[in-house]
């Protein structure tokens, strides 16, 4: 008999169905047995009787197959109920559960959750974060390629690293030393230079980075864009703009369900994100908010107050922070004017989640800039020669998918977001 | 002024547009320069007068910004071209090209193409093998998002060598000894048990194998799938045909004109591909075709023989082959009888480009089965952890996105279907 899914049963009424899943819970009555059961789709209170049920031996969470007849009977986990016929045990539970999970809520500390992935995300509250994920990666594929933008996929094992800075992972590759990408940054400028002009990638990123926050994964994925042709960074800014409307309305329809269930209001966004320099940011905060320890940059701290009143002055949850200063900045970002660049981070709900720009695409300027920030060009051979034989302006953004995540969903931590996260106290599960 | 992209020209008779893109082809008459110019919707011809052609120096290659006056004159490279108004020079070309990439054919040898990957890429026939293996990623996607099942992200980053074997990446990892995931197979088996039942992933993988061949890379793009609730291994063979046959429509209808520019013929996928036992076709090679050195496997030369068979008796490009031995196949393997497993390869022209099957999903057959293979249960905890809890029975395939694009497109050489190519000797570009 083939498979019914819970969800289906509506259209069952009457007729005896193969239903399959994990058992959820378990009530005993004096003269019925309840066994609720759970597949990807839903609940299903399944009746026992107290003899057929004392001769098997069901633990929560076991798997099982069960043939049954539906019949209409309202009750706490839906419409129909399932009066079983046979029940096949396909997997055991051998060990005592690490976790509760089918309470309400998934009552337990973030370490344990981690630890115990495979069974606390069959909790519906925690796999609702990776369906809704899912669909964010969806709907950025999807406005992407309605713009005509290509997927590409990129070397994470590379030779030059990625943005001259330390914090990369290094391996011996065949007697050479190679790293982990820290982002596709190089790749992604060289496929818009080679004539496909608009690309993006979904792909992992590492960072060596040794510190441990909630902020911070050391491998996470990086939804990169990237476009030739672009003459100010505010065109990466409208089409961030576009692109985050169209993820929100995606997950309306998609996830309503998951939306719902974790009793998150998805953000307005606005038709025109407000948009401040970095610069003004640093003097509000200081004027009006008694900040004077920042440097060039925004802390943590100042990420959260600048969005504060962005929101009370704007009623936006989004920001965009631009100008920020040369010395901020990589290699490849376009200079504007002698302190400043044409680059921009996106705060939302005062956590940063994109970090974009228009880049060098002259050859010389690029060498020039490498020297400047001390790097040696011969390091860079082939990311540089792109930018000897014809690449037009261009730029893009990269967006962290766990953050975008975490920030819509009101997580505390960016690791509620990743299904297994890395930190450095953190290589497993 | 906007820019007008080539292919949007007919749109545009007689109005003054801007185009931008790759100075194509020179071509200087006594009374008139024509400049053919690229962008990545096409070519389109451009008229400037030889005095004006004269002040700029423009080489092939060079990046502009035109605007003109678009007219009708059917020619070349389509039935309008473009009068030359303003020319502004987006980036010069400031060395000699090692590449022709304007001629009817990319002219050149592999090792030459791949180390000038930017340039090579600008001739329409490299960069049609990617906007068709982009499409081939689009098709596994939106078949599978139909068919309910979850794209997930899982490490690179692992620490339990993935499948016991001796080819892995190793680093260091914050004083820990890390390895870079040769497969996401211990997570999206994990993921199904979870409760996701239904999950697929597109991502990097990394194989640190030290022979060159043309078949291999030692990091390529996985396209993984696994799916609970199965029983047999022909319903992940019944997918695969599916799934193969939507990934043919998909490229028959969005990649038109790039098939036409390689002058590929798409295959037909068989409603029900040819199925035969390895120990079958090692026979048949054996009485048929006298080839008597295989052991329990099949080596290159076989697979292209068998592949001939199938082809000769059957029609069929593709075909299965099933019940590997126990031996040839990994410690999570479901096994069938004494020496067989439930596994599969498929076969397409000759080389392998799935492997796939059902898994143990029973927590104590699955540590029987590591310990017969010599390998320590306590070095695998988290992913055996999955199978303490209720673990459905499940299984899975992946498929090698470069070779299936390089297979469907007669590349000879997969590295050519792949953007920046890792072997033991090329970590650049």
């Amino acid at each position: 008999m083939k498979r019914t899914m819970i969800n289906a049963l509506q259209t069952k009424e009457n007729q005896v169905v193969k239903v399959s899943g994990w058992v959820h819970r378990i009530r005993k009555l004096k003269s019925v047995v309840f066994v609720i059961l759970r597949d990807r789709s839903g609940l299903v209170q399944l009746i026992m009787s107290p003899e057929s049920f004392k001769k098997i031996s069901l633990k929560l969470e076991a798997v099982v197959e069960v043939t049954g007849k539906v019949t209409s009977s309202p009750n706490k986990y839906g419409p129909f109920e399932t009066h079983v016929e046979s029940l096949n045990l396909l997997s055991e539970v051998v060990e005592d559960l690490p976790l509760q999970i089918n309470g309400d809520k998934l009552d337990s500390g973030l370490e344990n959750i981690l630890n115990h992935r495979v069974l606390s995300l069959r909790h519906s509250h925690e796999s609702a974060i990776f369906k809704i994920q899912a669909a964010i990666g969806q709907a950025f594929e999807s406005f992407l390629r309605q713009a005509d933008f290509i997927q590409i996929h990129t070397p994470k094992l590379v030779k030059e690293g990625a943005e001259g800075g330390s914090n990369v992972f290094s391996l011996d590759y065949f007697g050479e030393t190679a790293y982990l990408a820290q982002s596709p940054q190089f790749y992604k400028q060289m496929m818009v230079a080679s004539g496909l002009e608009r690309v993006f990638e979904i792909g992992s990123v590492f960072r060596a980075e040794s510190h441990s926050t909630s902020r911070h994964l050391n491998e996470y994925i990086s939804l990169d864009l990237e476009m030739g042709f672009i003459e100010c960074e505010s065109e990466l800014m409208d089409l961030e703009t576009q692109l985050l409307k169209h993820i929100m309305n995606h997950l309306q329809v998609q996830c309503l369900h998951e939306l719902e269930l974790l009793s998150v209001t998805l953000p307005q966004v606005p038709s025109q994100i407000p948009a401040l320099k970095l610069s003004e940011a640093i003097e509000i905060l200081k004027s009006q908010y008694g900040k004077t320890d920042l440097e060039g940059d925004l802390d943590p701290e100042g990420e959260k107050m600048i969005a504060e009143h962005i929101l009370k002055t704007t009623g936006s949850d989004f920001v965009f922070l631009t100008h920020y200063p040369r010395s901020k900045r990589p290699m490849y970002t376009l200079p504007d004017g002698e302190t400043e660049t044409h680059s921009f981070d996106l705060l939302f709900k005062g956590l940063e989640i994109t970090t974009g720009g228009l880049r060098i695409h002259n050859y010389k300027q690029l060498v020039d800039s490498m020297v400047n920030k001390g790097l040696a060009p011969e390091n860079y051979k082939a990311y540089l020669e792109t930018f000897k034989y014809g690449a037009p302006p261009h730029g893009g953004l990269a967006i962290g998918l766990e953050r975008l995540t975490a920030q819509l969903l009101g997580l505390k931590n960016v690791r509620r977001a990743s299904l297994f996260p890395r930190d450095c106290n953190r290589l497993t599960p």
